[in-house]
């Protein structure tokens, strides 16, 4: 049985590297029964962009960095399509995958992988009983202060009980992919991919032993800012969608009913990634 | 219907504060139908104690700070009776119910309540596939240096995957419970308690990307010490038994099939409680 | 000896507490050799603002908080005018007076007192060998991202050699006084004030071993921001100004040759209020 | 004119490349006016060791790691002889020259050079008004916890005035050199070389507040352990020397009066080196 007839595979546009690999995967993957299209971003080409070939696609292959993926991701939000990711020869938290392995993307397309389906999260901007706006992260959903060289205050409140006031550069929520990116730089935790919980990371908190907080991912997290700061306040999700807030200064984030679908090869070990990624292996300092 | 028939008072030894209100108590809570005995310790009588009373408790009720909480439940490990905190005059996380609340004991003697299950940890100290020896926490399992000024060296395990090679002073695999203790001094996150996790905090880590690490309580944690770093390593659960390792070097954390059963009054808020011990309210310095 | 004939009181705007005290000052600190006067903003009245009295002050006194005493010695900046900080009932790293010591501030008055002269720095933005704007700091110097969610660039040169190439939120070099202050939140060192030193703290770094950097306060810091991120970049002095930079991102921090002059009463010990600020008596979580 | 005449090279013994880079330091440096001495315990043979050649010495050439250089500076803290550091292929922060890069040592004896003094701690264990046992260190002097798994408590005083009650595992005291050492992984900052200057790093401060402080190196430290601790208190040199305390509980902290002395080639750039050992031309996590 063959799960995936339909592949798509998008890159980073404009990078030779990219292509190369994109023109070898291509060439190795072709099968009778198989369909292969690419991006036309990919070749910076006239064709179908990613965005239309949504309908026809079983399976999509990001040739890039994490950054790349998490791009290409945020166009299949709501589809659960599966999604694998190749590196252009440095290994990403995302893009596991190995340029040269094609024997590794075959393997999964023969069914023989790692399924793994990581959290996203939802930020809504809510004015009385209305979404007025709207963003998914796969990383983070940030509320920073913005236009301003004073820190902002806001509160906290999580499943409907008062949480904290805040006085802080902002707050990162995350997902546990997002816990090894912009969270971690705030002083947040790893969390495993395999944990259903997300993490309140104050970013510069006025308060020290205001520390970075694990709840689960079924809990409801609102925020809400002081009028007065509410110009001095964006919404971002994964650093890519800037949002403004309504004058009532209130963000719902919410764990999402979507997951993204990341497939890796039997080999694929989350600890192995996260070793190479964070150095762990090497030392520094003396003793 | 009476829950709550056989209840037992104990308390930090040699207060006089911690004596009034166990009189307070036994006074307001005395019923026909109620039996209500003391911990022969609380006044340095003759009388059974704690441990003896055990088989005629519905319910113990603890009277001193978190460490006197810590202690007496460490007694009732496995019993799974249901406890409630009473503190000095001062919160606890733990002994969140002030000392002349009588009325909200009597509410939680009445059936109306909120019921509080917290996680533990077991450590296993393992030589082939024996438990040679063997401890439970509710805070916190602790590999620590001892008796060297030397870091120590030891691996991580989770669920089989080899996680990392450590160069630390240690490591802390705290429960929620223990997220705001010892734990969090060694810059780990808070967990919220219904969150069904532990944390893996390096303490003074070498390599400075060495952060917590977060993973559901289902996970199996193994730690391998060097042979030449045995000696030097003891495993303490809760700061109150410290164990040594075999010639191989083996220890497990998992999960307790136990839990700790808390009761709180029906107005307790976790997050009112955190935010009093951690003086989120507080400002301090200047901006 | 009169060292101090003619005082100037300031304080916090609109404020009754401020008010009532500024009134006991004045009522008695009088003296026949003395001339007091006030800024008339504490009253909201007509008559001359503080920045009108500098020629005629050879003290001046600030009631209110931290920042109070921050907003008034920037207009005092290349003076040198001594300045005494009271506290309108809670203590401040900076008004450590409380607003009923009046024997504390007599003390002063009559030549009985602790000079602390604290290190101030100078922002100065580049264009070729022309400074085209300047800031000064008694706290700090940031370099902030503004009107992004991203991470900015930039290098640091320290006296000529280059430091570092960042990556992060931005930037904050603190001086002594300003390292208990924002520089704290982003995880700086507190510095002693006796210590002619700054720390260079970064905010967010996305490389995890980018940690707090303390250097001489005899060194000349040059920050250098990519083309293409300075329209996203503020330099900010004690969140007061915040100044643009011109297209060649350039911006140089030095000591000032100007010290920020506070008299403490005879009893005064730095030490004595960092405990009370940073609460290092209390005590929080459990053991 | 030549500087040094006699050199003496030593190096981690049992260890091929170090040996082989003594050979070729000693062929390479050979001159009619310089007399070169081999530590015999490079060669594991027999001969003088390090120590007694220390009055026939104008240079010490140390072929190792950071750790081989401080035991061997160890034995020359009060000679005030210059020492170069030649690493065995991996940069440290203090043998910063490439083993095969005869030419800079060659730059070094014909004294084209960067002269590096760097500061000392000298700890004494008092007892009334004597000094019972002293030890000094390049890195760091640490107040550790030794045999227990509680916290211990401790005051610190400095230049006589009360600091800070600490409840913790200890307490890291380093010079500059130490900083990027073990303080680094407690927390501390990164204090430039030429900083007069000392910081204090709380290990796993139980007070959140608890903040590593830097203090002028001009500073004396004392530092008092309660009686019932003094058991489980151990003071730490650099770890190689640990020193029990007297029932008094006290010890002394104070800069040497000695430096050490390290000469570096005319390229020496110590940014170049913080940054290759702390890899922050290294990008990890995505964004």
């Amino acid at each position: 049985m063959q799960r995936f007839k339909r592949i798509v595979i998008t890159g980073k546009p404009a990078d030779p590297a990219v292509r190369e690999t994109v023109d070898g995967l291509r060439t190795h993957l072709a099968a009778p029964d198989r369909q292969i299209r690419i991006d036309a971003a990919v070749y910076d080409s006239k064709g179908p962009a990613l965005v239309e070939l949504i309908d026809e696609m079983d399976l999509l292959i990001v040739v890039g960095g994490d950054g790349t993926l998490l791009r290409a991701a945020r166009q299949l939000l709501t589809t659960e399509i599966p999604i694998i990711g190749v590196n252009r020869g440095r290994l990403g938290f995302l893009v596991d995958i190995a340029p040269d392995h094609f024997d590794e993307i075959a393997a999964i397309l023969d069914g023989n992988m790692i399924v793994d389906e990581r959290l996203m999260l939802d930020a809504s901007i809510r004015h009385g009983s209305e979404t007025v706006a709207r963003c998914s992260a796969l990383n983070e959903i940030v509320l920073q202060k913005w236009n301003t060289s004073r820190m902002i205050e806001f509160e906290t409140w999580i499943d409907g009980e008062f949480c904290n006031r805040h006085r802080s550069d902002g707050l990162i929520v995350c997902t546990p992919t997002g816990s090894t990116a912009y969270a971690m730089s705030g002083g947040g935790p790893i969390l495993h991919p395999g944990l259903h919980a997300m993490a309140l990371v104050p970013i510069c908190p006025h308060t020290l032993s205001n520390r970075p907080l694990v709840v689960g991912a079924t809990s409801q997290v609102e925020v809400r800012v002081a009028q007065e700061e509410i110009q001095h306040v964006r919404i971002s999700c994964d650093s890519q969608v800037d949002l403004t807030l309504t004058d009532e200064g209130r963000i719902a984030i919410a764990p999402s009913v979507h997951r993204l679908h990341l497939l890796h090869p039997p080999g694929y070990r989350y600890f192995d990634i996260l070793r190479a990624k964070l150095r762990w292996g090497d030392s520094t300092p003396p003793c």
